[in-house]
């Protein structure tokens, strides 16, 4: 059968390096396709071929494994046995081969790997005569060890155990110091543990071995932590991993050997120069996993000056050819360097604007492709504030920087103690003596990461640096005891579980105790602040490609704000315009027995007078910020009941009095008037339209401020821009109703002194009725602006509060939520809505003015739906807003597929 | 310009009664559309034409007199006065005129007419000559009057007052006595009236008095109390009436004279031959306002045998022409018998179901147009309950019994008070000495309603019985004092208002006190019983038309349904199976305390274990009943909290026990409990699907008692079929949930028994999110059935409870919701998700199957719109089924319109 043919015509099911390339990272998984990249590169990567991922979904679908795929994968090891000289199984220098995971989407950790293929009683001397006894009955102990774990699903502790019993024999504190006889004698154990534990042995026939890891490494696709990680990274479960099948070549061979992790610019800050970690003596894992202390990757430049000028020339070249930062691993087997690994390489948000920058400036990319680099959740995290002073705040350890930000909270020695203190609301800090993929619900659950041992690239490193969550690792003054549940710092200092420390990502540094925390320098740079020292490259780039962003956006900014500091902050952060002015917050505070007092009849005239007044002065702040844009006051929305005393508390109150002969006619009143207006769901009750149709004058006082306002401003020189819009519509009636007693008003105070005003009048469309009959709400409303909040409580039957506290947290565990509907917009519902709106809508109104106030308005994935769905603005609150107008300019840098898919079927 | 030319092309503003016919009365109204036919069937009607609602209209759009109007009406009127031999303003022999409004649909008494237009100072010489000294001046006194309140809008009381003033002069009761010197001194009041009121006197032009008439009557059409007739009716806004300017005729000029209003039926019963009132020597509004006695209309066979022959010639000629019951308004002047008006009668629910199965058996037209002739709405009022045993509650008075059923309630004496009272939620009878137009809003409020003065077509009788409200007019009995808010009866009974009494409808009597009520006749032979003297027509007629229904409909009528009597019921009333069996039947009452158990977790595994006892029992009952017929049996819907104790009853016990040092343990831990499962917005929060996602448990417990009940009956030989619903369903990963669980109990329990069981599995869809996702629920679910309560509910963001007592009123009061979207299926917002699901559904799953389960598949209109979206069945409670299957045959032989247009615009 000849090479490359499948039993099925196409694609492939295997593949060698020499023949792929790295746009075929559907086929080949990242990993593989990056392996052929630079192979085609020249580029010194070992031998080797991919088992496809087609090969894997045909696996996962039949649940065995395809026919003739074994003949394949025969094949293409006849040519890597020629390539590389060695012959898998030969006695004298066998071929020993890695069998790695590695799907289109990068999973660190996640699924399974068996190394040293190869080894068997056979192969063990020629072996000894490539690295020595010890290193061969290493690689044999490794081997069984994994594909016990791996193929066999043996319980990986039971060989910890052994090694730990070995070690404490030879009084010796890790493997590395094992010898060849403990070694042989550990092999021969390890594969006891086989037999009693599953009734096999490791396959004496090389090729079995090989056949049974590549299956078991097609498996490991379903795992519950790879599960676990695709639905937290939103990674579809049907695309299956690839398999490389690598030509072994090893870091542990003598002291002209090691291996080392590196990238082509500092991940962290974004600094020029390659940048890694090296463990001389030594395998990939061992670098990964932390167990050893690195020393920092300039040092091979005097340990082997030809490598890490090898190393240094293929870290150009790839950085030349990517136009990206990239992350490289390698290994140097006695003196010859050997690339294992490449793909453009994950950085933390500050590097990603800084790189970005960096890039455009070296002429590799353009600033679309910069604005294409950096993303809305990126910018969000360089927002988030840092620790402030820590002074008065102990020094518990310094480790490495490893994510920057800041966390506070308790805490939490394992991951399962850590989700469930989150999820009773906890603030939690995550403390490890190493993570491993199993620490990941942690990881998700803690505020910030502090890892006794490991480097930058170690997992809890890669990870958090993923999620934004601060972290420092490798605070190796920390000794972690499970068993007392404690944390006891070099300088002996003893934390319990649960004490509060603050973590700063960014410096590397654990602190005693509640740090406050500070705003980020970028926020205050984009606020318009100076930064400490003048020169920051990360706020330049943020403010740079910020700028090519609103120069290429068609979507216009606003913010939601109705305070004073609120809308200041929002021309800062270079809001256009106040999209959600919320007319509650005039009554919120002391102020809400105005409303009270309007229900129960109680001086009625005057608690109106008064939220008139009230309401005027709130809006004069406001509109005189933001003079010349315009400023949509929503008329008051909130349900009745807000504003009145808690039923149950008041109940109780009169209760108790009665019971104990006070007599209060006063709280008997107002327990009376709040059950005559107790609502069962208020959310779907006396509110928004509905509340001003039965209380009109709180239309009347709202449209007088609103006039009032604006006059006085305009009296003063000023532009005032005001916008009235109608909360809670679901009928075209509601808005002509009162739309009519608006206008009706603002004439009235236009001709008390003696002007016009005209002020656009909108609807709010949060309910799944008002999208459905958009066509007709057009025809009555100067503009619409979509309620993203409440559309999705009601086109989900969802009210948000009761579904954290009931069920979210049950429907995320179990998967059945792709995300938070209420974080990112739900497109396939709420915003099929919201683009039938705006069809429909368009089609009776073309100059329909049409924008977004809910949170969505600030969130990546939602600012690009909106401006696929062809609205005008959306609105956020302040400080979101500059993640907004980044986002709003991607979505036209952007390949138009997502937002055309969007708009298409809709 | 010549006749029947407007300034526009189309459609004309006038045409003469010669140039028109009944299919033209969207352009004529409905009175001068038949007022053309009969005048081509040669009827003997007034010389007229009719400016059309195509002038309405352009009134209206302009609110002034559109040019060129004037021209055209005086070109008709010239072709009048030449068939007439009469012209206008002619001293000699004066023409005068009715001006009436005519609009597409019947609005009795709610527009505005002028009669006798065309009496000057100058013409009432030529009148006398005609009628008399007394007639003139009474025809001059009639037009003041009638013009000074509808065309220059003067109070119409300071007419009435002087009219009082002068019979009380005259000592004589009513105006018929007065004579001619006080009607010429009435003339002139009326006119200093006018005078001081609006400084205008009647036009001494003849042609400037038609020309405002006609003005006047356009202008009514938007006065409150018709625009609030349209909302109840659900007529356009838009339309616009037509207006009638008609020669006059008298039956006021002597014993020769008279006027009458007659049926071709008996529009109560539906009893064969002519029917109606006669009024010797008056004009026809004496007739209509009841405010003389009539005679009944055999007796004009004595007074005028000429007259009467010819005229019940031309009601059989009416009737068979128009092949339905016609009403008739006729005058006869002098001998000269005029047919004024015609109509195809309103009638008794009863009386259609009568007459459309008599005209079938009379050839008139076939069993298709016989079931278009009746309708679901009349259905549902047949099978109201009607009084039962009035022994023991004395007889008050007998009246008319203008409309049947029966009502209980307490007396008001004013439709303010009643309107009040039903807001209150109290039962009402209305009881007026006459009613007009202006009382409207309390028949609509009132559960009966009864009048002191009137006859079968007096304004009281004819709305009450378009609405189905039972009546009794001209009950002369009763003596009705405002002053003392009392009734008294002849007998001398005094009631207060507020006392409570029963009105029978069928019979024309009120009881004392509250009447037990019984089921209808047609309830009872449906139900499979037999009437109390086997021959009983109008139930015959029921169960035919209910016949050619089933035999025409495509769609299933199933029950909602889940107690035995209920699913008894369900078969009697012809329900081809269970559409919705609702398991938290199983958990009310007592048994509430198993949730509590399951939720507090106290003898878990003992509360799940009868919670599926009791499941199964009750489904065994329903599924026996029901055997061959399919059972849909919806998982536990409600609420979590609606099985919990209530949080403010708890908390007050609690706070109570604390203030007086009890102590109570148990209390405390339920408060605890009630707190942490508090939802502020239950119906949006842990309910449905949720709920079963969160206690997994009831959704074995609940299957197991479905395939344990199922196969229980099967091994006694029966067929059971049920299917599961999974109820509040957002996202397809929720129902593959429930599934996956459904289908591993089914399969296990059919295992246990060594065979094996089929269940479809199903979603309800009553969420915005399920609908807009269809094409992929569709892919994992059996079958759909739309919950259009709850897709209401989220839909429009509206409580249903909570609308009621907070805002819906204010709704309707100002007309905001054209119809309740609760009772009738709002099309355009909910009926177009539903029509959306359907299409997209099936798209998926062409055998996708289809219901409805919601209460509106009872509605007569819902459930044409439900056949016109293409669902398989609908359900609905038991006595509704008949109400639904009537619909569901009449969609098929209505005209496709309706459903057409539902159909292609969704």
């Amino acid at each position: 059968m000849a090479v490359n043919a499948t039993p099925e015509s196409s694609p492939p099911w295997v593949l060698d390096f020499a023949d792929g390339d790295r746009s075929m990272a559907d086929l080949l998984g990242g990993k593989g396709a990056n392996l052929a990249e630079m192979t085609r590169l020249g580029l010194p990567v070992p031998h080797g071929f991919i088992v496809t991922t087609a090969a894997c979904r045909e696996y996962l679908r039949h649940g065995s494994e395809p026919p003739g795929l074994t003949a394949l994968v025969d094949a293409h090891l006849a040519r890597l046995e020629r390539d590389s000289g060695r012959r898998l199984g030969d006695p004298a220098d066998p071929l020993l081969v890695s069998v790695r995971s590695g799907g289109r989407f990068s999973m660190p950790g996640m699924m399974e790997t068996v190394l040293d293929v190869g080894v068997t009683d056979d192969t063990v001397p020629g072996l000894a005569r490539r690295g020595g006894d010890r290193f061969a009955w290493d690689c044999y102990r490794r081997l069984v060890q994994m594909y016990g774990r791996t193929v066999l699903g043996v319980d990986g502790a039971l060989f910890e155990h052994e090694l730990a019993a070995a070690r404490a024999t030879l009084q010796v504190s890790h493997d590395g110091e094992l010898d060849a006889l403990t070694l042989r004698a550990l092999v021969a154990s390890f594969r006891r543990i086989l037999q009693r534990e599953v009734g096999e042995d490791l396959p004496q026939d090389p090729r079995e071995q090989l056949r049974r890891a590549v299956l078991a490494v097609f498996s490991s696709w379903n795992v519950p932590r790879a599960r676990f990680y695709r639905r937290q990274e939103g990674i579809p479960d049907d695309l299956g991993t690839a398999v490389n099948v690598v030509e072994m070549v090893y870091g542990n061979t003598g002291p002209r050997s090691g291996s080392g992790v590196c990238f082509t610019r500092d991940p962290a800050s974004g600094e020029l120069g390659a940048y890694g970690d090296y463990l001389p003596n030594a395998q990939g894992e061992d670098v990964v996993n932390g167990s050893r202390a690195t020393i920092p990757l300039a040092q091979l430049a005097q340990l082997d000056p030809a490598a890490y000028t090898a190393l240094t020339g293929h870290l150009r070249t790839l950085e030349e050819h990517y136009r990206d930062l990239c992350d490289v691993e390698f290994t140097i087997e006695d003196g010859t360097l050997w690339v294992l690994q490449t793909r453009v390489g994950k950085r933390t948000a500050a590097a990603a604007f800084r790189i970005a920058c960096a890039l455009v400036d070296e002429g590799l990319i353009d600033l679309d492709e910069a604005l294409r680099r950096v993303d809305g959740h990126q910018l969000s995290r360089l927002l988030h504030p840092q620790l402030g002073d820590t002074s008065g705040h102990d020094l518990l350890a310094t480790g490495l920087p490893a994510s920057p930000g800041a966390g506070v909270g308790e805490v939490a020695l394992d991951h399962e103690t850590a989700a469930r203190w989150a999820r009773e609301g906890r603030d939690v800090v995550l403390v490890r003596q190493e993570t491993s993929p199993d620490d990941l619900p942690g990881i998700v659950a803690a505020r910030a990461v502090v890892t006794a041992r490991g480097g930058l690239t170690s997992h809890a490193a890669v990870v958090a640096r993923g999620m934004g969550r601060p972290c420092v690792v490798g605070a190796a003054d920390l000794t972690i005891d499970l068993e007392t549940r404690t944390v006891t710092t070099l300088a002996g200092t003893t934390l319990a579980e649960g004490d509060t420390v603050s973590v700063d990502g960014t410096s590397g540094r654990v602190h005693l105790g509640r740090v406050p925390v500070q705003p980020s320098a970028v926020a205050t740079r984009l606020a318009g602040g100076a930064t400490d020292n003048g020169t920051d490259p990360v706020s330049d780039g943020v403010l740079r490609l910020l700028a090519h962003a609103d120069a290429r956006r068609r979507v216009g900014v606003r913010a939601n704000a109705e305070t004073l500091p609120d809308a200041l902050a929002a021309r800062q952060y270079g809001a256009e315009g106040i999209g959600l002015f919320r007319t509650e917050h005039t009554l919120l505070g002391e102020r809400r027995e105005l409303v009270e007092r309007l229900v129960l009849d109680r001086e009625r005239d005057d608690a109106l007078r008064q939220i008139g007044e009230l309401a005027r002065a709130d809006l004069v702040q406001v509109l005189e910020v933001m003079d010349g844009l315009p400023v949509v006051v929503r008329l008051l929305d909130p349900p009745l009941h807000e504003f009145l005393p808690d039923l149950t508390a008041l109940a109780v109150e009169v209760a108790v009095n009665d019971a104990t002969g006070v007599e209060d006619d006063e709280a008997q009143a107002r327990l009376a008037a709040v059950r005559r207006w107790h609502e069962s769901n208020p959310m779907l009750g006396l509110r928004g339209v509905r509340l001003l149709a039965v209380l009109p004058e709180l239309v009347d006082v709202q449209a007088r401020a609103v006039a009032e306002a604006a006059l006085d401003l305009r009296a003063r020189g000023l532009d005032p821009r005001p916008e009235v819009m109608v909360p809670l519509v679901a009928e075209s009636a509601e808005l002509v109703l009162v739309r009519a007693r608006v206008e009706a008003v603002l004439a009235a105070v236009a001709a008390e002194r003696r002007t016009t005003l005209r002020v656009p009048v909108g609807v709010m469309v949060e309910l799944p009725r008002a999208a459905l009959t958009s066509g007709r709400l057009a025809a009555v409303a100067d503009f619409f602006s979509f309620g993203t909040n409440d559309l999705t409580q009601t086109t989900w039957g969802m009210s948000r509060d009761d579904a954290e506290t009931g069920f979210l947290r049950t429907y995320r565990e179990q998967g059945l939520l792709a995300s938070d509907p209420f974080s990112t917009l739900d497109v396939d519902g709420v915003g099929r809505l919201v683009s039938l709106a705006v069809r429909e809508g368009r089609r009776t109104r073309p100059d329909l003015g049409l924008g977004a106030c809910g949170e969505h308005g600030g969130d990546p994935d939602s600012v690009r739906f909106f401006v696929a769905a062809g609205l005008d603005y959306v609105s956020c609150s302040p400080p979101r807003v500059p993640v907004a107008r980044l986002e709003a300019g991607r979505a036209e840098v952007l390949e138009p597929a997502a937002g055309g898919a969007w708009a298409d079927t809709r």
